[in-house]
């Protein structure tokens, strides 16, 4: 039988994709400098047998084959196999020239980027950048003729399958014109907080971490927590390889940073069982992923139940009483909004007007209606409109952000989209079961854990974005539950 | 050019083959327990991956048309042609459902190796142990035909190529009659020496571990020191994974085996660079690895010049001026001799005891002239003659080792061929550059280094054992060298 052939198939690019996020997560946690052209072949010989695999002739014709037997398959295996075509047809509708040229133009885009912002010299990546857009534009064109998309949605069809343009325009545009006078209603009305001052052992922070990682329900016999330049959940559903780093001067910086990490470790371990190894057993895409950890970070654990339950926790690890680590002020920093050139040191309401800004950016260069020499004008222009702010630098400006020098155009609005679900599926998890929060303030995260397993993390890949939603919430993504949150915590 | 394609199919041989090394490096030093599974999933299935690729059809027509044009081809290239055609001769040379029902015999084994180690019971290990030696033999049968070698020696080759059981025999068999008188003269003539006392911090052993590894030329832009419950040198040559166990009591015993482990080490990093990725640009064999490791720790580190640099090392790092950490009585610890039951416990005389009693014995199984259920009564009396020794149960005895459990039957000789050859090329190092010894009594090693570099490092793997041995010493591998080390230090 073609899909039992299948299932052994995409086990194997499981298996091989495994091995990748081990490589990966030992790159950037373990590996000495030295050995990064070593790494690099290691990387690229794994992935190409990978893309042998899914491209091979007899892939689609196991697809073809089990597609006209689909009716003995039941509802998992049918989601099972839509999945398989849904790789093979992606992987398949790129010329093997353009793959290469791509993989080419992003390793020179990647390292031009990083001298280039170091300088903020942004006339030192036009060239390479030009180059991802250009082939970037080839790509979404192809992906777009073999998955009948426009082309910008074949893009961030990648990234969140279903997810498109109309429905992101739907929900950012009328958020982007509401943001800016929030923004000045919150600026004017925050309290101040008492700053807090280190240092905190990073050893203790380390060990409230994991302390509160495995309350959470993060199972260390599958997983592990380690210190990296930037913090990051990878690995794979049963070995999770969560990292973190600890700022000595305040330790809500890193602390707050797992716990978003521990949002994206609880999905993944939590996908269902049954399905390890196969496409609809992983992950639904980078928005729900972002939504499962904004969800944990944004709406729990900024939350004054869980900073009341952290409170005491934080007195008693670093031997403080003190008014700079009460409930109240925690809670008050937790919430501190701020007008910034930086996306990722921004607060959950200027975070939006960011992405905003590149999502507008990022159309009008899929489309060609922006070109690359024209972005950091366009840029501190959006800038002005969104944020009131011009950047001093590009480096401040449309140099930040690594996303485009290696070819992710497509993937920002995940960011937001995924602050705007976990809104929402917070708002439906609370009125389902109203015990969630109080339980949270007692360090019991097991009634926000069993609603999450059920309607999100077990479901894998079964259905796309915008019916996982509809299931879990009993509408689609509305802006509705993100304004709403905002207005109780920021206004209030 | 098929040479050409042939190099291109063993660089993605290496690049699995690396990908496989930093998985084993994981699995010994950061997996958590419940990946176990997941895990074997990935490497078998990369192994799968390179043993299809190198089993593929085309591989043969290609070494075919390769070696008919081999005129072509320099000196280095033609060994590199011969390296693949060994491989691929060795890997077609077994049935698939022999690899198949290998691969379970030997998991199952090693599983109940454990238990049936743990408990003492022989009894609860013999089914699954006669099942590997069975399948063991079939293996020996079926690569004996397709190398044109008696069964045993194809197993051996398999380990170290170009390594025979003749070979073996005339140089274990002497050893193994002066052995056990050479012991008794030891033992009633050896001096008694202050025992070391901990606590020594493992933090600072590591460090002084690390300071002494970088000193030998340890690169640490190209590998790392890590903790694992077994030391063992791992990774690839630009990425080597080196890891320790410190030991509280008695900071000599974990410093010895991170010298013995840098050995390793250096001979990875040591490969001829021009041919990495390739099969001629790999270590020569398990017999050559293990003289680079016991040059390191036996010939050079164990000697009154290594241990008169190390005493003051130890004196400052540990704060301790103490007669116990002089150069004399750390020299009189280093070559202490006593007869014990368990191999990895044994001292430089008793350990080739060790190995011989296993060479006969494993010989015999391999030939049908020994069956499992006789092999503890067997061992029993081979110590009894070899060491004097009847162990009190078979977890001191023939359960000991995980070597035959997982079908590693023609391993064991390498050790003591390993100590040979350290004798051997420790002795032509020295005569060629009579200041090696000098400089390790300053802490330089670069003579040595230089040495080994030229004489056996950058060979890679251009000539089999023997033709190394006699390039770099002018002689086959012999006995004498070994001896006369052994009269040397433990007679003198």
């Amino acid at each position: 039988m073609a899909y039992r052939t299948l299932e052994e198939r995409f086990k194997r690019l499981s298996d091989i994709g495994g091995a990748l996020a081990m490589l990966e997560w030992d790159h950037q946690v373990m590996m000495p400098r030295g050995a990064n052209e070593t790494r690099a072949e290691q990387v690229a010989t794994l992935r190409q047998m990978a893309h042998e695999l899914l491209t091979d002739e007899r892939t689609g014709g196991w697809l073809d084959e089990a597609e006209a037997e689909a009716a003995q398959l039941d509802h998992w295996q049918r989601a099972n196999l839509r999945e398989m075509r849904r790789s093979h047809v992606r992987a398949v509708a790129l010329d093997p020239a353009l793959v290469a040229a791509l993989a080419r133009a992003t390793a020179r885009a990647e390292m031009a980027w990083r001298d280039a912002r170091a300088n903020a010299d942004f006339g030192a990546l036009a060239p390479a950048l030009a180059e991802v857009v250009r082939l970037s534009r080839e790509e979404a064109a192809a992906k777009a003729k073999a998955l009948d998309l426009a082309p910008y949605d074949a893009l961030l069809d990648g990234y969140e399958p279903g997810l498109r343009m109309a429905q992101i325009d739907a929900l950012l545009e009328p958020l982007g014109s509401v943001l800016p006078d929030f923004l000045e209603q919150v600026l004017a009305r925050q309290k101040a907080s008492l700053p807090i001052e280190g240092p905190f052992d990073s050893v203790l922070q380390m060990g409230l971490g994991r302390s509160l990682m495995a309350q959470m329900g993060f199972d260390f016999e599958r997983g592990r927590l380690d210190e990296s330049a930037h913090p990051f959940c990878g690995g794979v559903p049963d070995d999770i390889r969560l990292t973190a780093r600890y700022e000595a001067a305040d330790v809500t910086s890193g602390l707050m940073a797992i716990l978003h990490e521990t949002g994206h470790a609880l999905y993944s371990a939590g996908l269902p069982k049954a399905w390890r190894h196969q496409p609809v057993g992983e992950a639904r895409g980078m928005a729900v992923h972002e939504s499962q950890s904004l969800l944990i970070e944004m709406q729990v654990c900024r939350s004054p139940a869980f900073l009341g339950y952290l409170a005491p926790l934080l007195a008693a690890t670093f031997g403080r009483d003190d008014p700079v680590l009460s409930a109240e002020n925690l809670y008050r920093r937790a919430i501190h909004v701020a007008r910034g050139f930086i996306r990722v040191d921004a607060d959950e309401v200027t975070y939006p007007l960011h992405v905003i800004l590149r999502y507008r950016l990022e159309k009008a260069m899929a489309a060609g209606d922006l070109e690359v020499a024209d972005l950091p004008g366009a840029w501190n222009e959006g800038m002005r409109e969104l944020l009131g702010l011009t950047p001093p630098d590009d480096r401040l400006g449309c140099l930040q952000d690594i996303h485009w020098s290696v070819g992710a155009i497509g993937y920002f609005p995940c960011y937001t989209l995924g602050a705007m679900m976990a809104a929402q599926l917070f708002e439906a998890a609370s009125a389902a079961e109203p015990d969630i929060l109080p339980s949270v303030g007692r360090g019991d995260f097991r009634p926000l854990l069993g609603w999450l397993r059920a309607n999100i993390h077990e479901q894998g890949s079964l259905l796309d974005m915008p019916e996982l939603l509809t299931r879990a919430t009993g509408r689609p993504l509305e802006l509705q539950p993100f304004l709403d949150h905002l207005r109780a915590r920021y206004l209030a």
